[in-house]
């Protein structure tokens, strides 16, 4: 959807990578030296992540900080996700 | 530099699209309804911007969040410049 709010699909887009790395919320929070919870409410979508955090994540995930903003790779994933439960 | 402030690294990344979409920074300003020397500090490097204002400022730009984080487009630019200038 294309009004869908963009700290949820930031929220779902570290997920999926953080996923990909095969690690724990509570794992990858400690690793990057930021609070769990705050780390939580950032995959659930509710945190107006600034510039800073958002370089700070992509680090820790080893990937380029623009990888974070690509939402669409989260709909690509997720089809392909339904696609392979069918 | 590997370790550049990422402040900086995106004033400069918006400014350069700014640049190349032809506007000033007071026009610009205006079209997405920030405030101008807000703005200004955002160019200059100054604000740790949010997710939220980083997708205003991409949509007024014309281009994908993303784009505004893809730092090493910044630097080719200016490499090519300089060439140009020579």
């Amino acid at each position: 959807m294309a009004d869908e709010d963009v700290k949820v699909l930031f929220g779902r887009r570290v997920r999926q990578l953080r996923k990909e790395k095969g690690v724990s919320q509570e794992a990858f929070a400690h690793e990057i030296q930021i609070d769990r919870s705050y780390f939580g409410s950032i995959e659930r979508g509710e945190r107006n992540v600034s510039l800073e955090n958002i370089c700070l994540i992509a680090e820790g995930l080893g990937v380029a900080p623009a990888e974070l903003l690509r939402f669409d790779a989260v709909a690509e994933a997720e089809a392909q996700d339904s696609i392979q439960d069918e």
